[in-house]
């Protein structure tokens, strides 16, 4: 495959740098400080590899000004090299972006409106009634339920399902083995056993929306799951029914959100964290991996739960006292107590 | 999409509810007490919502008889609103049913035994020797391995794989990733080298299971994998090979079940916990979220582990002490000796 | 389907064991111990299943020296059973192995090299500049992106999906569900909205590598995600952009490794384990189930973290202590010093 190559007059015009350094210097591709070549950009974002720009053999880094100074090879300066490198990958990207057009293989269903400069890959089957926007891609071996809605310049990689009736935003990006609108998990129980309860609701996902992954959006029970634009979610996370994410949060890898549970605006979970349902998540709250949020957050901040690493053996002895820690505790202020003291009040 | 429509009678007869108000009124969805409009049916089943009963806009609600005189509206009384709602959702589901058939994109191996009334949707492929049995629904994509048996009545829906030799009961409901009978996870070490343990055994699966999206049951190494008549499993579930789960168990999403555990009758299993191999849960155990299982379960109860939810800074402190607990528990055991004094009886 | 059927002698010459008994028994199938019938093999590899031996009705089984006189029926007799056991497995595989071919609905773009003794089932979509190694065999459904890699003799059973640039080395098994090369979660925050971060980078797979069902392995932000010869794992596993997974290790079901996390050769990670982003785990260190490693770990050994379980009335309790733990510890320390007593000095 071939890259691409800009000058660096054309990258600094790109991200709005200034440019220090040979304006026709060619470069193709994007590496880290310790491992680039000649021909290859770089960036310094975290102030703890300044070690690595005087020696980096990148063709030019992009810097912030307090950093130019010891740039010795070309640079690009701006205010916040982070997001420069940001923007400026989408110029080095190397997926294949194919000609629109409906492969002969797809299976379209009658009652679907297509719009202009669509993409479908082969073996698609998109079911009656849907209406998919202008410049969307849908790649090989989706199938997208009755009745749903696919937003402008949305793209669907490969093997994505939708069922039916699912919105999809403007510019979203689902990952292959998504599965978005499969029932909610509701059962009421009959003397032992389990009555299905049809999930009627549907899902509603909003603009500039990325989905990782084999990650999973149920359907609402009555009313719609909702997923906020510029939503983030990371792969393999489970959003149970009537879930509500807000606007520009991010979910990482492996969270279970449980049904009805609502996330605020531009909070960051991290990943392998379970959330329980029914319960409010303020915004601007962040969580930490693998922690169990059990009831409401209602101010913004930093969550935990979880224990640290240790050496099994050390593990050991500390949860078996775990497990009786209540009776410690007890023992501890009857101790203070016989003592005549209560070292501090009582919370 | 056109919804179904009924009267508040037909409704009444169908979950056998004394109708009090106006039995021609028409009812053409659900909703919430909260946000119901004119046309759609509610329900009561918490008492902690009754406030909203007063004032809802529902045109009926389903109440229990204890309810009902607080209600203004038209009036299902029944003994349990919440199964009576459970009972109806089925009459609103708005998925698409369609004619039975065989898509002319569908591959069918030789051998196979394809039952009356059956659907089998685009690029579906069945492999040889299947049996599929009357009224069975199989979306569009799936792949279903060689001598599979798929009981009557059952749906697949998109993109689910079935490895050869998996039996799949009546009235199954699997959604779209699901994958039954891929090998489990064996291996011996030899030298520091795997070799693999070729999966002999197969999946077994009753009546009325439903399977949520992207969840995996393992083959067995030597005998089947078997889950039981009236199981419910959410999304993204783990089922380790020969893993046995009791008739009307349910586990919620994100729960992984390690091989050879063996999970009793009516259990519930809550999302994201980790159940360890080789050891078995008593029939009606319920396992908190996010529950580490790791020694069997003889008797029935509730069970949990796991750490509450802090803000990071006093999380942080907690599990510094929480690592050198053993430590600690045995000062305090020393200052208890030092004071002449066992608080009381160790257990 | 039929069984296939060996001798007892051509067992013993398959894993080289010295063979007690008659030589002509007919094997058609493996199983435990205790469920063994006639015909079928069985294999001693625990000692405290010894009692299980004088009782079988197995025709034969493997057993090791030992144990060789205790054994009532014909003996396979080798120094490891476990591992003799393991490859006589391969034996037995019901796994319907086809002809090599490529299915009419497959479709193959141009540019594509396929080596000889391919086998290409129904539905499968290779794009452009694919290569693909002699007798690999593809199954229905999978989505191979342009300029994929795959090694000979690698299989990859249905609905599988790589999107591109991907490389696996050859005898390689990825099972039905698994994502490799979507795009690793990389966004720079922009004054409250993400910007994405194009993931440039590819994932490369070495030789005899197994991946689980529906498990992911992102594709590197810059370089490339590698997984090491060798390594195998299990189901419903996250594996984030730029990890490195040491030669021959093992990770179990539903663990997440975050991105650029260094896993070492011959680790073990148990199931649902979480592993922190940009750390290092040493060779040979092994980690128990829902462990949350969130520091590198420098020297092999077993590690864990997590609570034990109990009862939930129990669990509340002491959760609640936990709370306050670093609370309760200064208490302890401020009785101790009232005392005159430092028990032991402060680590």
């Amino acid at each position: 495959m071939t890259s691409k190559v800009y000058t660096l007059a054309e990258l600094a015009n790109f991200i709005d740098a200034q440019l220090v350094g040979d304006s026709n210097v060619e470069i193709s591709d994007l590496a880290a400080l310790q491992s680039a070549s000649a021909g290859q950009l770089s960036f310094l974002a975290n102030p703890k590899y300044l070690q690595f720009l005087e020696t980096t053999r990148a063709s030019a880094v992009i810097v912030d000004h307090a950093s130019a100074e010891h740039c010795t090879v070309g640079a690009l300066v701006v205010k916040d090299p982070y997001m420069a490198y940001a923007k400026i990958t989408q110029l080095f990207d190397q997926s294949i972006h194919r000609s629109p057009g409906i492969h002969s293989s797809a299976v379209i269903e009658a009652g679907c409106d297509i719009g202009s400069e669509v993409t479908i890959a082969a073996n698609v089957v998109i079911e009656q009634g849907c209406t998919i926007g202008n410049n969307v891609i849908i790649g090989a071996g989706c199938v997208i339920g009755a009745n749903c809605i696919i937003g402008e310049s949305s793209t669907l990689n490969a093997n994505v399902t939708l069922y039916h009736s699912v919105k999809v935003g403007c510019r979203a990006v689902l990952h292959s083995g998504v599965v978005i609108g499969a029932d909610g998990f509701g059962f009421a129980n009959d003397q032992g056993r389990w009555e299905k309860i049809y999930q009627l609701g549907a899902v509603c996902i909003g603009d500039d929306v990325e989905v990782g992954a084999n990650t999973c959006i149920d359907r609402g029970a009555l009313s719609d799951t909702k997923i906020g634009n510029g939503v983030k979610l990371d792969n393999h996370i489970q959003i149970g029914h009537n879930v509500i994410i807000g606007e520009h949060s991010a979910v990482a890898a492996g969270t279970a959100i449980a049904g009805s549970a609502e996330i605020g605006k531009n909070c960051t979970i991290a990943g392998a964290v379970g959330i329980a349902g029914h319960l409010s998540i303020a915004d601007n709250v962040h969580v930490t991996g693998m922690s169990m949020v059990s009831s409401s957050l209602k101010t913004a901040g930093v969550y935990s739960s979880g224990t640290a690493l240790t050496d099994n053996k050390t593990w050991r002895k500390n949860t078996a006292r775990l497990r009786k820690l209540d009776e410690y505790m007890k023992r501890l202020l009857k101790l203070e107590k016989k003592m005549g003291q209560a070292v501090e009040p009582r919370k």
